[in-house]
Order: C-alpha cells, then structure tokens, then sequence
C-alpha cells in the first residue's frame, strides 16, 4: 500500500495558537502514519496552486516544538476566498502531490474554501477544515481556537487602561478587532468586579451604533464617575447597516481586501471618535487607540487552554480526514469542551452572532449571560486591589 | 516622643509597579515605626494641597498587598508641576498634618516638586523623591522602576506583530510611548534574533526624524524582506529640533499640558504616517497604530524583577526620608541593581538620554551596546521557533 499524503495550511489572521493546531495535526499524522509524506503549503492555498511547500520530515521535532508555541501562522497565510475556478487549480496542484487529505487551519471563508474542493474533488481525497478565529464567528462552535487568548487579552488590556485612567481621569476609546461578531470586544468587560469599573461602554457590531448617543453616553458616565472607558469593535455599524467607517470616510478613499470587505482598519476611525469627542466633550483629555494586532498575537499572555485546545483540534482534524473530511467543531457538554466532527456546509461563509442576550438592552454594556458566557472561558487571573480613588 | 508621620504621594504617569514603591514604603515604615502615622496623598500633590488624604492604618494588610500587584497609580496621580507659590502652599498642607517626611514617587519632575519643598522648608521635613518612569531617563539611574515591565512588553509586542507579517506581509509602524528618551522605543528590538527579524527600523528622539528618509528606509527594507516592522517614538523631532507632531498638526490645533510640553498622543501623527506610506509605498499595505497606555500598565505581563526593585525603592526611599532627604537611584555596580542615595538637584527636571553608541551611526537600527543593556534587563524569554516563510 503506497504511503499516505497530506497537505497543510494555514489561512485567514494569525492567531496566538494556529501553529499549535499545525503541530496537533503533524503529531498525529506520524502517530497513525509514520512513513506518510506531510506537506504544509506556504501562504494558504497559495502553495499549493505555485507548487511552494515545507516537507516536514526535514523539519526537526525541536523546532516544530518551538513553533507550536509560537504566534502567527508559520505557514505563512493568506486573504485569498477562492471562486470555482481557483479551486480547480488547488484540486489539480493536490492531485500533482497525490494528496489524500488536505487540512486547511481557518475560519468560516477557509471551511468555504474546502466546501467547494469537497463538491469539485468527487471523493477522491478529503477535505478538513481546522478552526481558528480570534472573533469567535464560527457556527457550531461553543469558541474557536485562538479567541480565549485573545480574549484574555482584550480583558487585561481593559482592566489595565481603567487603573491607568483612574490615576489620572479622562476619556479613553479603545477599538477592537471584530467585523460582523462582538464577542471579543465583549470580552474587554469579562473581569469587571464593581459598577464603577470600565469599560463603562460597549458597542458591538450586533447593536446599531450612533455618533450622538455615543457621545450622549460618554457624558453620562463622565458625570457619573469623572472617567470613560470605551471598547469599540471595528466593525461598528449605523442604523442602515453600512459600517460606521463607511460613513466617516469618503467615498472614493474606502479600500476593500480581496473579500470585497471594507478596510475597517486605519486612522480614520480613530480620528472621527477623536473629533467626535472633543466637539462633543471640549476640553476633556480624551485617547482613541486601536488595539490593533496584539489581541491575535500577543506572546507575552498566550492563554494554555486555548493552546492546548487549538493542539488537540489538529489531531482530531487527522481524525475527520480518515472519516470522510469536515469541519473540527469545538463544542461544549456543560462541563468541557469537546471536539465533533460536522458537515462543512453548516460552517462554511456562516456568521456566528453574540446571543441577543449578552448585551443588555438599550445599553452598550454586557449582560451577565454574556459575562458567565466569557467568565468560563476566561476565569478572572488577577488579585487586583481596589484603588484609593 | 510624638509618634513621626510620613505622607506618600504618587505622580506622573502611572507604572505597572508604581504600587510596589508605595507598598515598600509603607511596609518599611511600619517596620522601624509600628505607631507611624502614615498618609497617602491622592492625586499626587494635590492631596496635600486640598487634605485628602488615605490614613493607611485604616488599609488592611491584603488590599495593601494587593494593590502592590495592581498596575496604576492606587493613589491616583497628577501632572501638576508646582511652581514656588503652590509649592508653600504644599508646605503648608504638610505642616498642618504634622508631616515629618514626604515621599514622592515619580519622574524628574517629581524631583524638581521635592527639590523646590526642601529649600522651602529649610530643614523642618525631609523629602525624598522615589524614582519610577517608563521612560527610564532619569540621570544618576541604570535603570527606572516601570521600566523593565514596559519594555518586555514593547519586546514582546513587536516580536509578536513581526511573526503576524511574516504570515501576511506588509508595513507595520508601532507609536510608542517617549518624548526625549528612546529607551523604550529602542527595547522594541531587545529580541531579534535574526538579520530579518522585526523591528527594522527604530526611530527615536535621540535622531533627527525626516519623512523622506523615513519612506526611503521603509521602500528599502520592504525590497529586502516584503515586509517592515517600523518603533517610532512619540516625541520624535525633525532636523530643526521640532516635534514631528508639531511639523504634522496646524499650529492652532496644536495642546499643551500643564507643563507646556506639546501633546504628542492623538491620531494625527497615525494619520500623517499612514499619508506618508500610502503616497511613497502605493498599493502596499501599510498599518500605523499606537501601542498607547499599555506598556506602562498591562498586567498580563508584569515583569517580576521589576515588580521586586519597585519594591524596594519604596522600602529604601524611607532610610533616605531619615537620613536628610534626596533621590533613590537604581545603579549598576556591574553584577546587581543597587540602590543608593543622591542629592535631588542631580536629577530634579534633568532628562537622560540614551548613550550616543545605543544607535547605529546613521541608521535606524540599535548597536550592540544598546541590545547588551536591554538584554541584561531583560533577557530573552520566549523560545520561538522560525516561521517556514
């Protein structure tokens, strides 16, 4: 019997523990095949459509150790969202290595591109998609690998900057990674402990966002405790749909990825808040800031569950393979997380809201489902005490 | 005789380990004079001047502990600079409490407020000035208590963002925290390992900054390695001794603080440098952020050296307090920090920069010399493996 095949890759935003997920699937396929050929695809499907892999036999245990606790994708990834035709070069490069499985590390576009190769292949090898998301979008999934190290991080960050500003008082705005899903920028409010802690406000992409109540509220809460603390996702829309960026910059400025999303990043955000504030609040020490990256990446807090889960979701991704293929679902029984096989279609392109219930209503401030919700995936860590002021 | 009251205050911008000075200083008191009366003035100075105050006899022993372990300033701070007149006034405030000794903790200007108080009182208290800075540019010091936390996180933030553009590359550029010394700027790159590791341009105050130059350096490394990783401080200046911000920003949109320093956060500078990668780099995706408030505060990564030297500063500060006054200064006796006395005037209002041999000559890059310190502060502490791209 000729020796099995796999190719690997990774695809989307790097997360804190994608590369864990790789060295899950890597263990696992020597643990079942040890003479089978494991191929990890640079830069997503890129690689394999240029024929550009790592083969991991020439890659020592150490290193791939090392790697596994390492952020970023060591694949390197990519933004491509394949179409049909795409995905019939990606078939034809995987039958030129004699793939029999294709394991592809993303979120819900990456579960969409192995729909496609899935319906394009007719069964002759199998596609699995491994999830990752620091915005926790995924359906099917209680969480995905990748947001509980994230949301740690949006959570401390957020305990911190409240210290910061209850030393010296004023407004602070802090936007958060998140297009349609606000369960990370929730997360900022996961370890708030009395009334008085921030972040006071929170506005996701599931609540419509407006300027003036914006600035109503941050009135509001400046009178009720001399400081403000914001957490707001990227993603932020108007009443009519169209996000918050959309309407702030001009027309003929807006960039899009090859998504046909909008560019939700860059400074325009940032100013229009910034100027918000100070027409709306003049004379208030006022900061927007992005927290940009370091939610995905940050190595100096990768939380150990989530690494330990992204590893244990690569193996059973090796699993999947050798049952037909699909998607690796971390689900929850009421006591722990635990890993299933599901269809490919329930996952792929879908959207995972926050549960209309973890935002208070009428208020941009998290509900206490929402909080037992993140308080079991991110238990409080720190012995903090409570200021003089 | 009557029992000695010492009064503590906290100024500037609040630390991840400013409370473990306070902590220090409290507990040592309480060891050498169990029947002290010891008062926290909040918000710095303006405490003293308005007798509020926290009587810590009436703060159990495990707040107190954990408030040591809390980032931010417990007491909250101020960016006030007292002048002759507000400092009697000062003077005033700790007579009427009877106060024996004032510790302040804080940066240069903190030792200007104490040095202008013991001239004022001719002998009647003593003051001492407890150092803390993220900035780590007070003279007399190896190092600054917040410093180490601050820059393991701006070390840890900039490995981690070069793994992230590794996967998807790209132009990065982090704003960080600095507005005549470099130090913290330059820890961004404590940890490259390789030639090709981020960051690959470190632009600090100690420099002229020029914006054409700026895009040549980015053009020419993005030629090298399709990606750069750009540190920029804040308070960076042009040929002409100007801040970038004040070239950038209108002339009557241009803040000042208390201090008359021109502000140096907000978005403009974001703005200005997304301006200047998109019109020298067209097409190429490019991402300005701030790293803001969280090297000086984020409690996922206290760094416990600090969190122990910060400690005993506080506890050292109260053996000056009874010996005549002055500075603590942290040195390096070329083994250990050890902790000495120096007369205020050394270090009250005076900026330390960073030695000329830190920086490359003629190059945004940091020498050997400057990686030796930083790496003795704080030593590597991640086993990263090498991404496959």
């Amino acid at each position: 019997m000729a020796e099995k095949t796999f190719v690997i890759a990774q695809g989307g935003g790097p997360t804190a523990v994608i590369n864990q997920t790789l060295a899950g699937a890597i263990a696992e396929i020597e643990r079942r095949h040890p003479n089978a050929t494991i191929l990890g695809s640079r830069h997503g499907v890129r690689g394999i459509r240029d024929g550009d892999y790592v083969d991991f036999s020439d890659v020592p245990a150490d290193r791939l150790k090392r790697i596994a606790n390492t952020p970023g994708a060591a694949l390197g990834s990519t933004r491509d969202k394949p179409d049909r035709a795409y995905c019939d070069v990606i078939l034809a490069g995987l039958k030129k290595v004699k793939a029999d499985a294709f394991i592809y590390i993303g979120g819900n576009d990456t579960a969409g591109t192995q729909q496609i190769l899935t319906d394009a292949a007719g069964g002759a090898m199998t596609f699995v998609h491994a999830p990752k998301t620091i915005d926790n979008d995924l359906v099917e999934n209680d969480h995905t690998p990748g947001f509980i190290s994230a949301a740690e991080y949006v959570a401390s960050a957020f305990k911190s900057v409240d210290f910061d500003f209850r030393a010296l008082p004023g407004i602070y705005v802090a936007i958060v990674m998140g297009r349609h899903a606000g369960f990370l920028t929730a997360a900022s409010a996961a370890w708030r402990d009395d009334e008085d802690d921030g972040p006071h406000l929170v506005y996701v992409p599931e609540r419509a966002f407006s300027v003036p109540r914006f600035i109503d509220e941050v009135k509001e809460t400046m009178g009720k405790y001399k400081r403000c603390i914001v957490a707001i996702s990227e993603g932020v829309s108007a009443e009519d749909g169209r996000s918050l960026v959309e309407h702030i910059v001009p027309k003929d400025k807006l960039e899009y990825d090859a998504h046909g999303n909008v560019k939700l990043s860059g400074s325009d955000l940032n100013a229009a808040l910034e100027k918000a504030l100070a027409d709306g609040l003049p004379g208030k020490r006022a900061r927007v800031d992005a927290l940009g990256y370091m939610p995905r990446g940050y190595i100096g807090s990768i939380n150990q569950t989530d690494a330990a889960e992204a590893f244990e979701a690569g193996r059973f991704a090796v699993g999947v393979a050798e049952d037909g293929g699909g998607s690796v679902a971390l689900q929850y029984d009421g006591t722990r997380t635990v890993l299933k096989k599901v269809p490919l279609k329930n996952v792929a392109g879908k959207t995972r809201h926050m549960p209309d219930d973890f935002m208070v209503a009428g208020k941009p401030v998290v509900a206490q489902p929402g909080l037992d919700y993140l308080r079991r995936l991110i238990p409080p860590k720190f012995e903090t005490g409570r200021p003089f002021v």
